[in-house]
């Protein structure tokens, strides 16, 4: 790649920006400190400038050696941006990076765009008076905001009612300016990262961020337990918002979800992002690969940021000890299927991140038992010395509308247990409790599941309805009920109209349908492909013995045997 | 990470192993030239030596400034590697290149440890009448080969007969030493990457490689028609060859897959390896990070080295003019899923690998037809303007006993092509071709079949039957025939012996039958899963839709459109 990249500042995303430009053999010239994390990880080629992002001499110089000039923190001189943009390319525009960093003129941003933020009131000084207007204005509690210079909490102080104001001027008071947001009770953080590129706007999926003390701790990809009409939603009210920026690039979109569902979007960062670290591993392209892509002019479809494994990010944050994040990355590198990404920021600070880890994994249930032992040692600084007996995750849920189809279900549950498949048994009727087993069946997929059977008979409605709440294979056993021979049970399992199958199979015939669970297993494990054929090859083996014997002591003495025996 | 590893070479080995090294805080020393490229992605830290990694004082110099030295190149001078492991710690041990390096003492060594090799023989002279000797024990055709310095073809040659002497000695005579091993007519070239922990052998998957002009062009991971236990008995048999050396690290064992399926080690590199470029993708951990843990007793479990997606590399070699390389990876910055390795090599000599890429996909099919344009370009220098459709593997069988059964069908193949399910439609009759039926549904699983799809109707015997044949999911779609209501062909189907499952639908509902088969997929395939539950969305919304209708217009109305409709 001939055009070189000039970035300001040279911290952890800086650092992941350059371990993405390298296998291009993209140049990309940092400013920052010497031996700042991004200068560690590439040749001292040349192009780097030593010295302060703040610094506009430092920003004229790196313009110089720079095709294009982009950021990696919002917090810089936009007046410099705005004019060395007049003989290089700065991505995203001095404008973007001028009104996202005053968070009250980001919000007035997106308000004018119709795009959905909490409401917002600007201070006209930092005064209890003020405070006092706003309280009027927005209700109490209300959130306290500095309108610059903010990030991980700081410049952030929630006041809960007036007493607070007296607190609250005096963590945010002094030469700020200052804004309030009304408080936004929500059920849950969500994030996209979006990307700008020269004629389009596309997005990785939706995640699911976690805070702790204001500090995104960690990071669920996809959310979890989210549907995909919000993930969707989500998706697109953050390429609502980034649309309404100028320029090219990466774009961290954090957003509230509320009780009701609906979505605000909280805050913007106009650069890679926190959230979107986790796309390093889960992707085809990565955030950082994506931002270079976007202010280079080079192709990327949305295809490259769609979630092939699901992931787990934690951030690495400093504890007690300035070296507490390396006894935090010898326990990580015990785990398995675990990235580990350290910064090299020398000594910690509290709270300070050194670093993170993501693991990956065909399952989110997988996912969070893989990180279960690291988020256990980052709370206690503790290994988790019993982690939990690896309780297997269950694959096959078996369900049935009422215990007493239990004795039916007995001998298929022992096939399953023969195959070392880790099922779970529940009870769910579709008329008794509705509710719960569209609860259940709907979330079968999120919880691992990979195949259900469903028992039910009479008007067995159970496998039919449980087919129609998830996109996994439903087996049905019609169970015999007292009345009948259970051709009832077997026509309302087998009947489903087109849309919505059920495999059934002959009534009360357990033993098949855990049989057919296997096979549909098999279809994408060999391993468990291979204890099919070998239950099929006992199977053979038992019945060519029973006609050795029938050949060894003849039909009448076999039948008289045989008789006995029942 | 306290320890720094100095390393012999700073090729593309030794640039992706620092690569693996730097999120880790690993300093990494390399010898090489300036700008070499490891030394290009990461900061001239202060231990880099600038020099020949065949100089025994840089060498010197280098293990010096270094905890642990390895090798990205077998090359080297092993004796002032035994000569510095008395102070540093070398690995693999110079033992280990010593007698890798020189390939006949590598085949001498592998079969006194009763590993399979092609049979070789040392010529004592590059003469004629010792070419005759080994003709005499070998056989023609044979390969003549240079004992040492070999790589990528260079130093092979193929002798086919007495006339080819004359030519072999030209091309491999002078000074070297020589060797001739027996001819392999392979069907498949196979590899594995296998990791030497202080306490383990583990490896990676087995791949596929396809080489061109003697030099590595392709690799599939994993290996394409291979069964389940060939693969197996090619990673033990790669364990098994690796256990035999001394030392920790990657090594690249390559082998030859005969016509009867037994397998032949062919050549071990005692580090990582081209073959194991895909780990960087498609494993938790790549084969270069898993080289790092090794040697420096980092932990390392089996459970990392496993394929998360199916993955596809490609080589770019240097072609007719020093930058067609370039034009290359324009083309693949356009390719979807496709991630983009540069070295960094500057200008290109025709056959130098420049760089690689590689695609990732759930299926193998699917990254077949991902990789086919790049591998078009790489074979032509141009762009594929109208790609091939794509032919792709059938994983759904769709089996019928007569062509009568193929009116009800059609509506359950048009699910299938709407879910981009590649299928495969045969007539097999239980009754009147009861062979031909037994042989496809035994073949089935080896023809990369997941799951079979059976129509009858009557006496509906084939599903059961096919069932009987096949451990995979059979779907059993009974068809109603000229007599009757189906009943009988529904009870054909679903009334099956225990032991023996069939998936049973309704009577006539292929469409149920393709849906059931889209989610028997999906168990194990989030993609495939995603379809279904668009499907299910859409279908949701096609009938609300219908609702909101009827309220519109009314019921008398709707009912008379319904009725003209039909």
């Amino acid at each position: 790649m001939e055009k070189k990249v000039g970035v300001l500042g040279g911290g952890q995303l800086g650092a992941m920006l350059v371990e993405a430009a390298n296998p291009l053999k993209i140049q990309v010239n940092i400013l920052d400190a010497p031996n700042s994390p991004a200068k560690q990880v590439i040749s001292n080629h040349g192009g780097h400038i030593d010295g302060s992002f703040k610094d506009p001499e430092a920003i004229r110089k790196l313009a110089a050696g720079s095709d294009v000039v982009t950021v990696e923190i919002e917090h810089v001189d936009t007046y410099v941006l705005e004019e060395i943009s007049k003989t290089v390319d700065v991505q995203p525009s001095w404008r973007t990076i001028r009104t996202i960093q005053d968070k009250y003129a980001q919000k007035e941003h997106l308000m004018a765009h119709e795009v959905a933020v909490a409401q917002s009131v600007a201070l006209k000084e930092a005064s209890a008076d003020e405070l006092g207007r706003v309280a009027d204005e927005l209700g109490l509690p209300f959130m306290l905001k500095s309108r610059k210079e903010a990030y991980d909490g700081k410049g952030n102080f929630p006041v809960k009612s007036r007493h607070g104001f007296g607190p609250a001027l005096k963590a945010l008071g002094g030469n700020r300016e200052l804004y309030a947001e009304k408080w936004a009770e929500f059920k849950m953080e969500l994030a996209v990262m979006v990307v700008k590129t020269k004629d389009d706007v596309l997005s990785f999926p939706t995640v699911e961020t976690i805070h702790e003390n204001s500090i995104c701790k960690l990071v669920y990809a996809p959310a979890r337990g989210v549907s995909d009409s919000i993930n969707k939603e989500a998706q697109e009210l953050a390429k609502k918002a980034v649309s309404c920026f100028w320029g090219k690039g990466m774009f961290g979109v954090e957003m509230f979800l509320l009780p009701d569902d609906t979505l605000l979007v909280n805050e913007i960062a106009p650069r890679p992002h926190n959230s979107g670290h986790y796309t390093i591993e889960a992707c085809p392209i990565s955030q950082y690969a994506a931002h270079l892509r976007a202010i280079l002019d080079l192709p990327l479809q949305q295809e490259d940021l769609v979630l092939d494994k699901q992931a787990i990010m934690l951030n690495i944050l400093g504890g007690e000890t300035p070296d507490s994040h390396l006894a935090f990355e010898r326990e990580a590198l015990k785990q398995r299927r675990t990235s580990i990404h350290m910064y090299g920021k020398g000594q910690a600070k509290k709270g300070r991140k050194m670093g993170h880890i993501t693991v990956t994994a065909a399952t989110m249930a997988e996912a969070e038992q893989l990180i279960e032992p690291m988020i256990y040692f980052a709370d206690t600084g503790k290994v988790l010395e019993r982690p939990n007996p690896p309780k297997e995750q269950p694959v096959v849920a078996v369900v049935m509308g009422s215990d007493s189809d239990l004795p039916v279900l007995q001998p298929g549950l022992a096939i399953l247990a023969k195959f070392s498949i880790p099922y779970a048994t529940r009870i769910t009727s579709a008329h008794r409790t509705p509710t719960w087993m569209a609860e259940f069946a709907s979330s079968a997929v999120s919880n691992g599941i990979k195949c259900i059977i469903a028992a039910a008979g009479g008007a067995a409605h159970l496998p039919g309805m449980t087919a129609a709440y998830t996109p996994l294979p439903v087996i049905g056993i019609p169970v015999k009920p007292t009345i009948g021979d259970g051709m009832d049970s077997l026509l309302s399992i087998c009947n489903m109209p087109k849309g919505v199958p059920v495999a059934t199979v002959s009534v009360n015939n357990s033993i098949n349908a855990a049989l057919l669970a296997a096979r549909i297993l098999g279809a994408g494990d060999p391993v468990m492909r291979k204890r099919v054929e070998q239950y099929m090859a006992d199977s053979e083996a038992e019945v060519r013995e029973k006609d050795r014997r029938l050949e060894e002591i003849g039909a009448v003495d076999y039948a008289e045997k045989y008789l006995a025996k029942k």
